[in-house]
């Protein structure tokens, strides 16, 4: 299957990660290097990755840091202490990095490994980067087998709207639909401020010789009203014990007005659900000056306040369909 | 009252117009000078003016062309009728300029007053140039009394949502309501691809003293959703008669999320019925580079098809008050 570089956005080089610079695209395909926690904090907080590209940073850091520390003796009982702490500082420095992305629960899975080590005696290092590789590999495969489970539920004829980026897998499912000689129109929103969909989603939709129509955030209810679209895809960057889940801002509008059409809404959910409803879900606010900015480039030079949450929530009734995947903690 | 630009963004001075170049706010207040109707149709059609500006640009036109001309004695028919031939012909080009505006039923009032004149054997220039100036007159008039209405309706501790640019009007009633000791607080939408929301309507409330948050077009959903807003006032570019109307791409999606959540929407509407409903508006679709750009500068630049359709349409039962202006077309 041919891959977006979305798909699978940072990759370990030895003692360096390189993490794709979202920001760049399509400028640019650029990858930065990231050598310990604090880098990889820094491009999370600086949005250089985001979704699905945070969870492979968050592993790949514990990876990127523990290739780096010496081996202890399975019998160092104060040897693993020192890798288990090094571990939950890891942990703890990547969930202050953002607030709605589950940072703690994915961390949260390595620190588990990290104490199971420690209670039955292995080698902390060995056992949890093992089970960090493995858990990565397992979700590679899910995610592909998830991109045919897209593919499967477009149908010839599909002109679909996607909000937002949903890291490669729309992309590759353009592709495999390509492939089975189905057409399909993708429209795509802009998605202000960071233009995700216009700068991510075109391009790699593009890039998978798929046809796009970029339109503005405001043109959503227009083009659903419209019958335009058959169907809506988007992503999820949190879910709920409920299916609530919450994704990038303006997610929430594009489902109530889908729902008004009946125009089904697909969403691609993580395997998350220690929050039970949307309500419970931490919403993060943005700095206003990403309201105003593009690339660092002031867009309009008035004095504003601005308001800008990076998410909204949803509520699973106006959904028709979760597509899951679900990946076993346990190597 | 205090007037904020953007009422009455053009002025005729002996035989120029000058017209707010409203692409220009918050960086600069300046005024293009049109010579004539060419000039008059190049501002409407790039932009620089829009909304109600547009309406004062086509009569104006009318008075800068006429005021051009010599009179003819009120006897000299061949005289009179070159005079109705003109305006004619000014009121054709003005027409081609933008499609949603209904600059033909604008420029008919004026062709209809010439044909009056005709009729009646009276002196065509005079007897339009007259019948115009009343006309703008009253509508001045109208529409500072629309201000007190707007802010009769605004009251203690609300929160109003607005998108695009109500031409003056709500900053002023803003004004007026600060004078009244009302504490109110109001969100703007950036309203892309233009910002007209962020540009225009942000910089008018606070020249008008007026507090305001400037917020994505994507977090209309969630501020309404979280009932930050107590009423929504948007403007109306063309009404129908069963009172649907079409504005600025983006009201739609806001008086649904404001539907459900039981959040008044108010509408400022025009004097305008000719079209039956909703569906009989034709709406503009403008060009998709729009889209990419911001101020002529390209905002990113990779390739993508876009799609640009400037207004949408509102239903009437999604709004709960209509605030029109009626205006009689005789002197």
């Amino acid at each position: 299957m041919k891959e977006s570089p979305l798909f699978w956005p940072a990759r370990l080089k030895k003692s360096v990660l390189e993490v794709l610079d979202e920001t760049l695209i399509p400028d640019k395909v650029r990858y930065i290097k990231v050598k310990n926690t604090d880098g990889a904090v820094k491009v999370i907080r600086d949005m250089k990755t985001r979704a699905f590209g945070q969870f492979l940073v968050v592993l790949s850091t514990f990876l990127l840091e523990l290739g780096k520390m010496k081996s202890f003796k399975k019998t160092d009982l104060k040897g693993q202490q020192k890798v288990l702490a090094k571990i939950q500082n890891i942990a703890s420095s990547l969930n202050k990095s953002r607030p709605t992305f589950p940072f703690a629960e994915v961390t949260g899975i390595v620190v588990r490994w990290a104490m199971m080590a420690i209670d039955s005696r292995l080698d902390v290092r060995s056992f949890v980067m093992k089970n960090t590789q493995g858990y990565l590999e397992s979700i590679r495969a899910k995610r592909l087998e998830r991109v045919n489970n897209i593919a499967a539920i477009i149908e010839d004829g599909d002109t679909i709207l996607t909000h937002c980026n949903v890291s490669g897998e729309l992309a590759m499912a353009a592709a495999l639909c390509k492939e089975q000689k189905k057409e399909v129109h993708f429209f795509a929103t802009e998605t202000r401020p960071y233009f995700q969909g216009a700068r991510l989603t075109c391009w790699e939709l593009q890039q998978m010789g798929a046809d796009v129509t970029l339109i503005a955030d405001n043109a959503v209810g227009s083009v659903l009203a419209d019958r335009l679209i058959s169907k809506v895809i988007v992503g999820s960057d949190r879910s709920c014990a409920n299916n609530d889940f919450a994704n990038k801002i303006g997610t929430y509008q594009i489902a109530v007005v889908a729902k008004k059409f009946n125009t089904p809404v697909y969403v691609l959910v993580q395997p998350s659900n220690r929050i039970r409803t949307g309500k419970d879900i931490p919403i993060e606010i943005r700095k206003a000056e990403e309201l105003l900015k593009f690339n660092g480039k002031k867009v309009f030079r008035g004095k504003v306040e601005g308001f800008y949450p990076g998410f909204d929530v949803v509520p699973a009734e106006l959904v028709k369909q979760f597509i899951a995947i679900k990946v076993t903690e346990n190597a």
